[in-house]
């Protein structure tokens, strides 16, 4: 039998220790953050010290015709690492070493098994930071971040994952190792594969090294928060303040739900009749930081909204306490949370927020929203029961109309979740008969026998 | 005869006026800006003005098998454009059109034969700016520069042009249209199909339409001219000034050769006896501008350098007129200018330059560099003379070791050039087997019969 096969080549390889066959053990790989995902265990997991052993894996998966599927800590949220198909599963989370802080170049060299707040307190002391910071900093790797290419909060300011990404050494599905990019700020030697690597959801290669930019960290910072009334206003306060030409390090909104069920989850002052908050930080040096400050309040209340800005860090972290309550209240309101990242131009925020207050009423589901309304980047999250059929029925035709509305606003799918299996079905809404066969020709291509995360996004 | 056959499907397709045969006119479409380049005449060249156009031009090629190769305004510097294997020219310039400025989303987007400079212009009465500046924004289209990832004076702080392309849209090899990103500034829907296209050189589709980026335009700045006796204090310079965490717009160096030609060709007043000159501007708001300036010239002097601070405008255009004037002042030295571009990671500036010179001497040639000190982006620029064969073999030797040195000191041997023709050869030395493998395999999958800018890059 191939499993077993698969499996004694393995240790043979990799050794005993390395690879992972108790049941109880591979539960824990079946499924990943995602609501609404069937769960599936992998035949084996193995956990490479080395991208040599990562080439070892790939020669047997090539040889047996086995699956593998990539993962870091599974925090992603569409699917991406379930080993659905069954298979191999590769825990990158056994190379976790920060290889270089090279602070007169602004890049450091990771693993992928790296935590992305490792990583940052690792620079700090040079007075440096990472920018891209996904909900899941404290858990989530380096190598899974980039792979999925999160996004964050800073993402208008700083931009996102795939901004930072210089260089990639990357095991192939030929089991060849490749290395693109490098140190260089510039660098415009041939394709761009280290962009094509990064968000390719480990469909195209198993990311093995990876170098990334740092940038100075700001010295200040203010944060604030604007009460409205009306959510059409704070929607144009997200567009006017981007106008006068302040880009806020941050700008976060959350509707009346998800207001009223931080509050009651959270008890931490929210003003519950709000139609929406936004919660904006500027950073920079002092004097940078004043200014936009006071532009940011002026355009506030301009736009009806009222002001308040944390007069200092224990203020500040009172704020964010409540922006990061959001969706561990909302999850708590019921069983299953379907968080969805569907993203618009900037200009076009009022218009899906309204859109998604007439879905909720029309599919008669409780949707509380927030996210990063600086990015357009919208988290509707659907509060349910994925037990209820009938519900979870018209949770799907919401969800379908949430994708096509924000396509019909000339926005994208997924602003920074990605693909996996959650959201594989719409892909030819956005790209079309001659996209999606672009993008198949690219990963035919490179990965021939659908080795690599198979079963998901272009399938 | 097929060509004929081509030229009349062509007419037949496009109309008389949109196609061009004349052997006069052919003459201006086979050669581009690059010096020690064979020219090719092509066989015809049409000036789409419409992506339906495109594809109807590639469609007749794909009929006939005929190589295509498509053109901006043909300055890169790489050999990217010369129609090497004949064919079709597809020139790019009758397309352009500035289809949409979008303020409130920072976004313009455009057909790939507006001039860089024109959509400059044109974003500047709503304060803002596309960063990314090649030496030729006056002339390169934006279709061009897209296809080579221009970069320039601003990339250390401002990236270069893959930071700003947010969607394109392409014809393919098939003839199909496809369409990729978008303005939302979070977008990780499958593939990056974005960043591959950019800087493809023309190999992988033909791009019909640009979205891009723009930013706010910075409020003031401030040019700072750095006089020193050392170059290793020039390039210690450059490292420590962003080791103090500012991060100068523009960080550019002159070495002796290309101090003393510039002064000799256009008088401006250069200090002949320096051994390097750093010229650096910090931008922003007022207060910024201020700190930052104040930290370069405490950096500088500790360093050894004497700084010269511009007062006004005036003194400014002044400074920058003689960087401005490194390459022409270079060029007229002697009939042939072989200009390049090998890029180091910014720490490895003194040891570069010094090595620039080390082969200067070992090879008896007349080297000038200059260039993007911030960026490790420098232009080593070879005054020689095409008909002198003896010592064109001693150039073509001293370029060898160029891109031997960059790659050793973990540089590339393109940091904004690109490949073309010109550094075909040393891509192995780079990627190695199963780097240029990956490579070949996109290539081939998106372009199976070698149609587009066919003998260029991976050949």
């Amino acid at each position: 039998m191939a499993k077993a096969q698969v499996i004694d080549a393995l240790i043979q390889a990799l050794g005993k220790e390395k690879v992972v066959t108790d049941p109880e053990d591979l539960i824990c790989y079946s499924f990943d953050a995602t609501a609404d995902m069937p769960s599936k265990l992998p035949d084996v997991v193995v956990v490479p010290a080395s991208t040599n052993e990562v080439v070892q894996i790939i020669n047997i998966a090539r040889e047996y015709k086995v699956p593998v599927y990539p993962r870091g800590s599974g925090t992603n949220l569409s699917g991406g690492t379930i080993p659905i198909q069954g298979g191999i599963v590769v825990s990158m989370q056994g190379m976790n070493k920060i290889l270089e802080i090279d602070a007169d170049n602004l890049v450091a060299v990771v693993q992928p098994g790296v935590v992305i707040q490792d990583l940052n307190n690792a620079v700090a002391p040079f007075g440096l930071i990472y920018p891209p910071d996904p909900g899941t900093v404290a858990t989530a790797t380096m190598g899974g971040s980039v792979s999925e290419c999160s996004g964050g909060l800073r993402g208008l300011k700083y931009g996102v994952t795939k901004h930072y990404v210089m260089g990639l050494e990357v095991v192939l599905a030929d089991g060849s190792v490749a290395r693109f990019g490098g140190k260089t700020v510039k660098n415009v030697t041939a394709y761009d594969m280290v962009k094509l690597f990064t968000g390719a959801e480990g469909t195209l290669g198993i990311i093995t090294e990876i170098t990334v930019k740092l940038i100075p960290a700001p010295e200040a910072r203010k944060s604030m928060l604007a009460i409205f009334n009306n959510l059409a206003d704070a929607g144009n306060t997200v567009t006017e303040i981007v106008r006068s030409k302040v880009i806020p390090a941050t700008m976060e909104i959350m509707d009346k739900v998800t207001i009223q069920t931080v509050e009651n989850f959270a008890k931490v002052g929210l003003p519950t009749n709000a139609e929406a908050l936004l919660l904006i930080e500027v950073d920079g040096i002092p004097e940078v930081v004043e200014r936009e400050a006071a532009i940011v309040v002026k355009v506030v209340e301009k736009n009806k909204g009222k002001i308040q800005v944390a007069k200092d860090d224990k203020e500040r972290d009172g704020l964010w306490a409540a922006r990061r309550a959001a969706l561990p209240a909302l999850a708590q309101v019921k069983p299953t949370t379907v968080l969805e990242d569907a993203t618009v131009p900037r200009s076009k925020i009022t218009e899906m927020l309204v859109a998604l207050q007439d879905i909720a009423k029309k599919y008669n589901l409780q949707i509380g929203t927030f996210g990063h309304a600086g990015d357009g980047n919208l988290h509707p999250t659907i509060l349910t029961d994925a037990r209820d059929t009938e519900e979870m029925e018209r949770v799907h035709q919401a969800v379908d109309e949430i994708f096509k509305t924000a396509l019909s606003l000339g926005g994208t799918i997924s602003g920074e979740h990605g693909i996996g299996m959650a959201k594989a079905k719409y892909l030819p809404l956005e790209f079309g008969d001659s996209g999606m066969e672009a993008m198949r020709k690219v990963k035919q291509a490179l990965d021939p026998d659908n080795l690599l995360n198979p079963g998901k996004m272009l399938n």
